[in-house]
């Protein structure tokens, strides 16, 4: 077992990412506006009021897409009955490494002020969503990687996602859905939560006002209209007419996805619920038909992190947005076009220009997903991470004191259990 | 099991509703101000602040009562070992469909603006609440009732309950907690979501400013006071001075329900915990004596939608309302009397008016909800829809797919279990 | 089993306490400004906003640490197989009861106007902040006490806890976590919620705008950088490497202790880093070496509420505190000095006077801690309580009815049994 052995390679590991995002963070990360004392202050003298802080716009949405991270993805993994400790557990380590790194890779890349990086809410927010596409990948590879591999794959990919926007996280982030069976009432905690936040996800990084509300609203509907289309398609594919647990955890998500784009604009819940609707139909099939061919045929797995199947409600979102992007006018948004498409607001882009770039903007994320997959997947196969050899993978035993085996923190277990029997017999 | 197969009936059913549901929304609904880009921007530009947005007054509570709806309705019914699936699965189905259906309802029958269902983040609210009292009759249905039952049910329900306020919701909202036995820590889960969020039930949709503040805290200490005295009764009517777990669970909301009326008048929370006391008395007093009473003598059994005796702590919150309302003055209320209690604050009712008025609509939707679940019952036993014989209920396997049954989707927990075979043997 | 019988004792206690809370709140407490509907309406027609209602600011973090004290406590201690109903229900149960007494407690202590206690949601975040200490202790006892006497422990320790600020909650808010083992996914539901809502905790009654913005904001790098550090330190500390799922739930809380006196101060989130890598390193050894140590040596249980180990995170978030706070400077905190330091903004204190009081202040607390524990234990021996014998603690069946042992509840559950067997077989 000395091959799986963490105690060193693990610590170093953690110990060394830490200490530089440390470093890097004292070097280069200040508070924004609204989280520096002094700043805050003299803009509220300037008659603004607190509660125009960014906080209050944002905060609880930041705390939805947290319980989507944190539960919502740790627990869509807690299936496994003998690998809880590791879904869960390394899922919040990398989600903590994950979202430091990504502040200071979406700092250096979406614009430095003065040689720094200002944070607030809205940049926890994108740390976190960061840290979402990152855990997708987690899921696909899950049972097979140790805890060192996981951590290096984070850091890479964080540093290649934080390029791209919103998105792209979305995009991919069917991905791990259809890599598993939940056989296990727990890993509903994780898809409910993600269903029932996924209005937060979409809408917490978008413009005050009418536009959180609206891709707030959008969602929510799509998500309904998506999940009955789920039950309908689930029921058809099935010789007996059964519904596939794997199916409705597709829905879950696959209405969110498809309306993230044009989630923002003025898609109407009736345009949002027509998305749904055929996100819902897309995902079934495809799970059905698509992926036993692509994992046949191509030797495509799930550890595979490009999936094509599982992109396909985004690939429909995207193509979505560009449609709708293309049909913006000041007409329909009035001064409002100015939050949703600056570009056109100011005559820079046409409305269509802006649908095309839209449509640009997809095949180039495509082209990176897949490149950055290729990569990554190249780098973790360097024989270097500890990672479980195939005939002991899925085992919790492998990287963590599971009770049972040692003697020290069962004693209250036991004292429990003989008096228990005492009591009983 | 052909009497059973779903395959054409649900995708039918499903994809029907939606379609209807489709057109609808494409014919009627439309962005209210706050979600539209051009009439929030117009409203802007005349010096409103986007803090002053809908939004960001109602979207934490919306998604606290979405959580008591898709996790907290939805767990409670976890108990049952093998109607897990369903539980949670078929409550997402149901509650998907019934807020669509239930926004068009409101929207044509408390008024159309121009023809129109104008729609935004209290609607939202306003869907989940009728979404909500759907669900408890889900409870007392379940295990019995086929999907395709299930989602005709919810048609009509929320056709009903869309004519009736808030108050209807609460009414009967206790109906389900009595008619299980909650064996499993999995219950919990739901239960104490719902008692942690029912002071954002009740402060959701009334009045911004002290309205929703003053409903949210009543109902903190109403809860508070009637969880002491549903652990006192509780322990007080078993011989052995046990504790029931389904008489906690009834404390968890009853003290909630009985607020639901009064909670945003200046009750006190002096008078708040009163009225939660003897809400936590009189529901485990009626669960103990009435609820067999009925079972034996009348044959009013948990699937009967209109079960008296869960409906005591709105009864008494009706009354209470109505008590509390005929004391309402200008001199306790100030200028808030116009958000509370708008004709008696222009003189066009007097307070005891008002109380008169509170206390004929709890007969009235009393009334209402006895010929609504009649008429449900009536139309459900319609032999159509492929409900399973009462021989083989309460089994996921019925409508489901679940671990074990199909070759594809094990196959991986075969792997991981045949490796840590080879590891632990 | 008649020494362990609730029936009078449990029904007696919680009545009494329910009456007299009822009494003190009708003699004491009132709405304050924000939840009184006519002062509330003087205050908006003199130009404030509904926006300006400290609901909005404090509610959405108020509900996050709802769900910490109902939710992540809850269901922290269910584990133990036999003992979930127990560790819900009796938290459930002390919680309701101490969130009123700390109410009036907290109104007595600081500061009644005109002879009265004013409440609102600050009020409710600073009673469930108390119940949170009460909840420790809660931890450290479960499962050798009554019900009774837990609410007497609840009794003195909201009583003893109310003069101590939010520091002394925070300081001994690690007791728990060392003295179970959480052998279990469900455990895990409590530790994740804890780790995500504790930015909301340290947040939720800090001063409007930057205060309550730039504390979530540091919590969360704390948490995050504490996270790293406790993977890589709970690797070292084992021969084979393999990860502790204790250690791991120690770091879940040690970075955001660690940061509860400095979180609102202009600590930086590259300071916040450091001390929360601290944290998780010194948590992490002294759960190693430290607590066998005092366990064998000093006889110092987990049953006794000061253990001195479990202050360590707060006992460095006091020291951090003290020395941030004697760097404070008009030039560093501008205006915004006046909330996070009055007395130093007024020149009444220099910076380091202040943070020689925050010294102070943390010796005070120690002191307070251990007496407020000795003094609780002592009461708690006394043998009226029907506390379990030690031969049969740890066992749900003796405070509550558990399914399989009474006719009347699972007759349900045997009817679908029964069917299910003849269905498969």
């Amino acid at each position: 077992m000395s091959a799986t052995n963490m105690r060193f390679r693990l610590a170093i590991t953690c110990i060394i990412l830490e200490v530089i995002l440390i470093i890097l963070f004292g070097l280069f990360v200040q508070y924004n506006e609204d989280t520096d004392a002094k700043h805050w202050h003299e803009k509220i003298n300037n008659k603004t009021s607190n509660a125009e802080n960014d906080f209050y716009y944002r905060y609880p949405s930041f705390q939805d897409v947290h319980v989507m991270i944190f539960i919502g993805f740790g627990f869509l993994m807690t299936f496994l009955q003998r690998y809880g400790f590791s879904s869960v557990g390394f899922n919040f380590l990398i989600a903590a490494f994950a979202l430091q790194w990504a502040t200071l890779m979406q700092g250096f890349l979406h614009g430095l002020h003065h040689g720094k990086i200002e944070i607030g809410v809205e940049s926890m927010i994108n740390a976190d969503f960061c840290t979402g596409s990152v855990l997708i990948s987690f899921g696909a590879v899950l049972g097979k990687t140790s805890p060192v591999q996981l951590l290096v794959m984070a850091l890479i990919e964080v540093t290649l996602f934080a390029t791209c926007d919103n998105d792209a996280v979305l995009l991919t982030s069917k991905h791990k859905n259809g890599s598993v069976y939940h056989s296990d009432v727990f890993a509903m905690i994780g898809t409910i939560f993600l269903w029932m936040f996924w209005p937060s996800f979409n809408s917490a990084i978008t413009a005050h006002g009418d536009d959180q509300h609206r891709t707030a609203m959008n969602t929510y509907y799509s998500l309904a209209s998506c999940t009955l289309a789920t039950f309908a398609m689930s029921a058809l594919v099935n010789n007996e007419g059964k519904l596939d647990m794997v199916h409705i955890q597709n829905a879950a998500l696959a209405g969110g996805v498809a309306v993230g784009t044009a989630g923002e604009m003025m898609l109407t819940p009736f345009g949002s619920m027509i998305v749904g609707f055929l996100a819902g139909v897309i995902s079934v099939l495809g799970f059905k038909y698509l992926t036993p061919l692509l994992e046949s045929k191509l030797k495509i797995q799930d550890t595979c992190g490009v999936h094509n199947l599982h992109g396909m409600p985004g690939v429909l979102g995207a193509i979505v947005g560009a449609i709708t992007a293309s049909f913006a006018s000041k007409q329909v948004y009035g001064e409002g076009l100015k939050d949703v498409f600056p570009d056109v607001y100011d005559n820079s882009l046409t409305a269509s220009d802006q649908g095309l770039r839209q449509a640009i903007s997809l095949a180039v994320t495509l082209g990176m997903a897949l490149l950055g997959g290729l990569l990554t997947g190249f780098l973790l196969k360097i024989p270097i991470y500890g990672a479980p050899p195939d005939t002991i993978c899925f085992e919790d035993s492998i990287y963590w004191e599971v009770p049972g085996e040692e003697g020290g923190h069962e004693e209250l277990a036991d004292v429990r259990t003989e008096e228990a029997e005492k009591l009983n017999g």
